[in-house]
């Protein structure tokens, strides 16, 4: 059975695609998941796409994912830089990380700069659109298959 | 049929009349969903009253506003100074945003003197009481009619 | 006799209305002024409506409102920012309050998010335009009747 | 009927012994919930012992100690650092606060030595283990006989 | 002739014994005159004591004071805090400063604790009431003997 | 033979009882001794209390704990604060310590929210009046017995 | 006719010469004007030449060079670094501006280092003496042959 | 029997006048105390006089003012910037404190501008050489007869 | 002709696999040089590989690149933190940059958590090791086919 | 012969004129240089022009200036906010310095506010385009005559 | 008779070789003053050797230095970040100073990154361990023959 | 054969003795290559003695450094504030470093005070002139030879 990853989405990413597509593009979150479902498949993984808007949830699903999932593919959007209790339980998990940001945040305000995600991942990407998602995904497999 | 404004109450404000009534006064948050309701109906407008303590289920309201209310009244409480989420739904929602407070949350404690919405807002108002509400409303009223 | 409110304007409004009329409409000084006419007769209050370019006269009608005036409505515009000297004199003055923006100042330069004025203001508003002297008068009026 | 005293536990401590035992030890949010317990019984109190991941849960459960409870104790691990709301309930809930940490937070990360729920509380104390739940306690019947 | 020495009195200081008589006492800035007029004929100076509320004014008798004056003594009120230009003219005039405060403002709100004058007084008083002009009086007449 | 704790007292705690009693009640340091004795024997330790007002006596008594006591209970008071020898001389003596404050100092001035000690601490308790020693004492006694 | 290029100049500029000779040398004001008189009549430019130590009288000769001057020369002085109401009359104006200083302010007190004026200025020069004032109207004349 | 004020030094006063003349005058600490002593018996007063080097023995002193002196004068030089228990020592005592600096603390180091003891004095003042004892005296003497 | 991408390495990168093994592992830049050949053929990119010490030579080889490559890949090393240069040339390139980390730098010394070239760049990754330059030239492939 | 003014253009000037040309217009470096050439042959002076990338190029530069040059006209452009080694050796050099920057640094990010050399220059200007070349080469051969 | 240096050592040094050993090795302090005597005799000096853990005690030695001691070798210890007093008994001891740590102070907590003596004393040096007595030595052995 | 040290010069060392000499001195680089090799053949060691204005030269050197070099003596100048890749290339190297500064930089400005070598370095002097070179080699021969 192929190793699981679980592709966690926080709060009002629902809303993409239909939110400032000027900006966003017209992609919507179901879009992402169809995207991560078919990386997935190429790469020998299984991947369980989610989205919330609820942080108690959040943290469920990561507790979950303890001893059961191969990484944590996160996107934590605002949660990136107030929830001190996403980072926890992040650690907690012991299952590896990768945070994905679909902008880049570097070039946005001053307190997207910081996140508490960041120290604890493994590793972090920003800026790549919705392929930042298939990115983190070849990373786990190709990491999985022993090549770093 | 009215424009629609949605009113929206943040964490701790259920117990308004009942908490430090030497300080708030003996007004409960059914008084000002009552006070809301009569200005709406002087007004022409017609408004949807609700407090929440889950972050989650403000987020799913605001996020329910979009293309359908003409304006969103918001007392964010405690959330004001911390939820980043908050801010991102405000403006994924593309409705026009008055953020109140009963009290001057500038003669009180420091950290509460930054709001994650007020850059976000239209307009901002503090110090009013439950007066506040009214005269929000009474601004949407006064816009909608192409006064401003 | 009605109660009289003093409505005080800071340095540069003089020009509102011959300003950069893209961003901040093309209604004059003289335009407000007459606004809050209207307010006043229709809440059964006197208005008197100044603006000055020079602190130490804002200074001297603040100390005339002492023991004459049922409120201060006052636009501090740059002073906002800079002069504690104001913010002694509204004290001394013991008149409540209600500080008010045309603009939301908190979406604006950072050094205008802070106000020496606010922490002694009963009330205070931003980003309402004109109509902000409207209901900052109709906040006193409110209140004159026993309502708050 | 023996007072009632609510301890209550935030974020992520549902993992508590399953998670870094080498650090945590090996003792489960169950045994410290026993432990309470046996501490309850032999100190003449009630406790009701509870543990979530939704903030809005946690504020609920405060409100519903208002003139019920004698006491709160609370670890509100990584809510410490980051709830105005968790602060504001707990104010308002006009019950006794002592806030304990399992581990000494003043040496850990720079972020975890804030807390908003420290300048409210009655009490607190870190690093003691699951025994600081026992000591609280004992506090609560300590100063309920009227020693303090 | 007696050596001259201004005492100089920055904004709202005209409000002295009217305003928050509980705090500040019935003394009216009228009463301070008329102690610095004992004061000097007892100390053998002459005092020029003034109020302004205008910054401009005071920079124009501190300008005035230069090559005339044996010695300013400024209690700048909340221009201490806020007014480079002061600074400024009281280098330039090249005359002994002496700074004073009614009240002790280091108790008082943070922004009151820095102050512009201070670096180039020669000394500084606060929080001795109006005896604090007598005892800036005699340090002048003190030192104009040659004792210091 | 009992397991020796130190409990050592920082500057001014000997004017305890004396000073401000509205504010920290009748109870003096000698109350406080008196307290800690019936604690220890109940508990089966044997405590040396101390008071000084001079920190080269307090880093004595520290050095003279090393491999003869059991644990150290201290409330540094002023100390806290300011003396990096004081967190120094703790860590050389390798005693285990517990910091004891009578009142809780996250609710007064913000120098009194940072100290030296608490890093170094295996545990910090803060707000329990005098019974923060007794609660200290008993955590020691506690895990003299293998219980943590 | 020539175009007109204001000249203003900040609080104490008017002792210039008498003061301080050692560093500033013993030009007064009355010679800067008469220098920028020379170079006015040589690039073909109108000079108007002013000095206040009243801020209000400033803002009004700046909003009076609305839409009638082709440029502004200020050496505000000491409301370089305090004056929010003296940038927004400078922007209101919509006349380009270049800021003088006559010494390095960068050279001097750390709080001469920020200026309100500066980023709403088309240029800033500081450290020329009073030939600073001859550069920047020589710009001006360079500007307006559309040279730049 | 004339009311006692307890005048305070602190460390390396005792070289006064025998460190660096040029900056500090010839007079000693002997110097200041005979002048402490003419100035009490002119003032109907009775002073004690003392320095230490050791914070311990200063603190001991203020202790023993507690209900005994009508004043205390202190001079805490390095202390000033450091010393928390020097500040919790004088509003231990409940007497009232007039806190001296020889030089104008405000024009030296930054390290030097903030005080622990200034906002626990009644009043400060600073630059008056060793006539700055006097005057503290001297206020002493004048609010002990009612004056203020 | 397939489209260029520079791949570009800051300072110390010469080092790599044979400085701190256990940390960074064996594989050396030539590896990393070969990886990036092998990715650049698969993925239908030419890549020009090259590293620097000296940051003149990294300024002139972005210049080189501007309206000749397709994008650039680069690991500033410590440059990261401190190259203003480096950021301005970026710009001037106009040259479409991914900002590239072995390590994740947001775990590691406060210093390194400030980039000056995440801002001017499309998209950042760290902490994926050699396999990031892969990642990084994918993502070129990928908007090179109109992807993104 | 005439005095040797340096003119010296750090990293990235050499792009001018081709980069962002809506923003910086078409003038290249080389057009720069001729127009220093003009303006020295019409001012009595020889300029010496140049450009680097090379920190160390550029130190070694002013180091030749030494006792050979009248003055150094420095466009530092990013080394302005970041070279500690570039202020040491203007300083070595002994020559006098002009600062110069063709765009308004004041108006653009905050790091571009900072400058290690404008403290160690004579004087400094910024946004006046190519022309402040001229205006500093003006200002030289003014000084150079004794006028200043 | 040879020269005289005080070796001054501050808080917790007493404690040196019995604590921690695996960090700072077996060397006591008895075996420092050892060293010291040995280097003396080695460089033509007389070394006076101390430790005590009494601010005040430290402070007098500091000050009978004065006018019979060539040089003063200091090891503050803690009191280097904290004393104020330390550093002003120094100043006014007119003694050369060297500051000597055993611990290369700069790789440790950032508390200890701040000296309060190293701005007055002549020169500084962390991290070589007892051996930096020596070299302090050696340096003034070397600057009282002239060589330096 | 004896151990190799490599003596290493940043930034504006070229001009030792050239430069200020009222400050530095009469002493050139030449001069202080010359003590070191002096000072090497006293203490059996062999100096390679460099200096570079190229920041790209200086980390080429300590690359060679590696696995050849018994230790490192470094002057950074300028580079001490600002080099992160000096600091990278050192920890790359392997081999043991002293810093040394020949004037004490924490009297100096506040840029001056932090160090990015200091941490990752051995052991750092100041203030010792030249004969710091010596004393760097010495503690090196002291190393060596197995004492500390």
């Amino acid at each position: 059975m192929p190793p699981i990853v679980l592709v966690l989405n926080g709060p009002n990413l629902n809303l993409l695609g239909t939110r400032e597509p000027a900006t966003y593009g017209h992609e919507t979150l179901a879009d992402v998941a169809a995207l991560c479902g078919r990386s997935a498949q190429q790469l020998g993984l299984k991947v369980e796409f989610r989205q919330t808007n609820h942080e108690g949830e959040l943290l469920d699903w990561i507790h979950g994912a303890r001893a059961r999932c191969a990484g944590i593919v996160i996107n934590p959007a605002a949660w990136t830089h107030t929830s001190v209790a996403l980072r926890d339980a992040l650690v907690a998990s012991e299952v590896p990380v990768i945070e994905v940001h679909l902008s880049n945040v570097h070039a946005r305000e001053a307190f997207r700069h910081h996140s508490f995600v960041s120290p604890v991942a493994k590793a972090v990407l920003a800026g790549f659109g919705s392929h930042g998602y298939h990115l983190a995904l070849e990373h786990f497999s190709h990491t999985l298959k022993g090549c770093a």
